[in-house]
């Protein structure tokens, strides 16, 4: 076993929940640690290009799905408290207020510290989700992936 | 510590969250590993036989809570976008045209791997649910015996 | 590795999640392990004092997520069936009825046996609780402390 890697299943897609795995993510990272995030379900939102990119192949339930979900940090809503947006709205700028890293600088900084974000093929599959809608430098695999990390790792969560 | 050994803390009842549930516990067992799956609160849910069953000495609150949360898979709701159903309806439908397992033969696929299942007694003391009103196959312990399997497996989830 | 150490990050604050948290906590500390749990987000409710305390320097924003949000485990809801409070209140019923001991207790039985409460200082800033808010006997820490500790137990969780 190794101490120095962290795995996260990123399944939600909340804007809390993510701020709290990529708090932990930055965190772990700048202590010298191995961090894996495997974006699943809904976590793989944060994944996707905010853009809307034209794709082959989806099926008209797989087109909704696309609709339906947020593409990108910026669309997330609160688990708790959202009101229509509002209570998501005044949590960004408490935090901006506060002094803390907006979740986009959360995510940028896990991107170029080194996080390794991994989508989930057989949700991407499900969801319709194609490569080219998903941002670069992320990694794509299954369950199988994910097992071999965590059995590497010392801290497994599931968010 | 055995690396071929992992926990899951089913505490959810959702849809969603009982599949991804699955599928770590069906990739786990195909990699060989030992994979227990601890159902508490709304994650009896899954174990619940189908059919209404006669039972004696439930309390009004006891029946009103078995007559409100789902009996089995088949009626799990997804956590996010429901829709009256209609979201869960979608995603069984997209899974299937994805060529994926339904959540029905994922638990029936990991049944007969030999996952094993173990329904929370505190819970469902709670909820007034009886051993008669679940499925066979399944063992009964409380969280000494979580605590004692989660000591020995390397890999420890809550969903 | 200390298989004697378990963390829990507590990031939900419904009842029924906590709930579970405090089982596992008291379960294993009855057992002779050390237990951490980390509150953070909506977790820090209920390391909040229940009544209102004077405080200086919040922003409106602060004082509404600090009104909006419940003080004390006396107030958290469940997750699910709540029905505007009946769901939780029936929940309380039942587990009392089946001689099961309630949040209350089980967050008392925590304390007294030793469970580690720390609260998130970085959800604190943005949420604007301040320490003259919170219950005694607790400790305030980042991330870093979370790592730290984490990287000591052979059980974390992120409830």
């Amino acid at each position: 076993m190794d101490t120095t890697k962290k795995t996260i299943i990123l399944f939600s897609g909340d804007f809390d929940k993510v701020m709290a795995a990529l708090i932990i993510a930055n965190g772990a990272v700048a202590m010298g640690d191995d961090v894996t995030i495997f974006a699943t379900f809904w976590g793989l939102n944060i994944l996707r290009k905010p853009e809307k990119v034209q794709t082959d192949g989806k099926s008209t339930l797989q087109k909704m799905f696309g609709g339906m979900m947020p593409k990108g940090t910026r669309k997330l809503a609160l688990s708790k408290l959202n009101m229509a947006g509002m209570g998501t709205s005044m949590m960004r700028k408490a935090n901006k207020a506060a002094g803390g890293m907006s979740l986009e600088e959360l995510f940028d900084s896990a991107i170029e510290n080194g996080v390794k974000f991994v989508a989930c093929t057989l949700s991407m599959d499900i969801l319709g989700f194609k490569e080219d809608e998903m941002i670069d430098g992320i990694e794509y695999a299954g369950v199988a992936a994910y097992l071999g990390e965590a059995d590497e790792a010392n801290v497994n969560l599931f968010i």
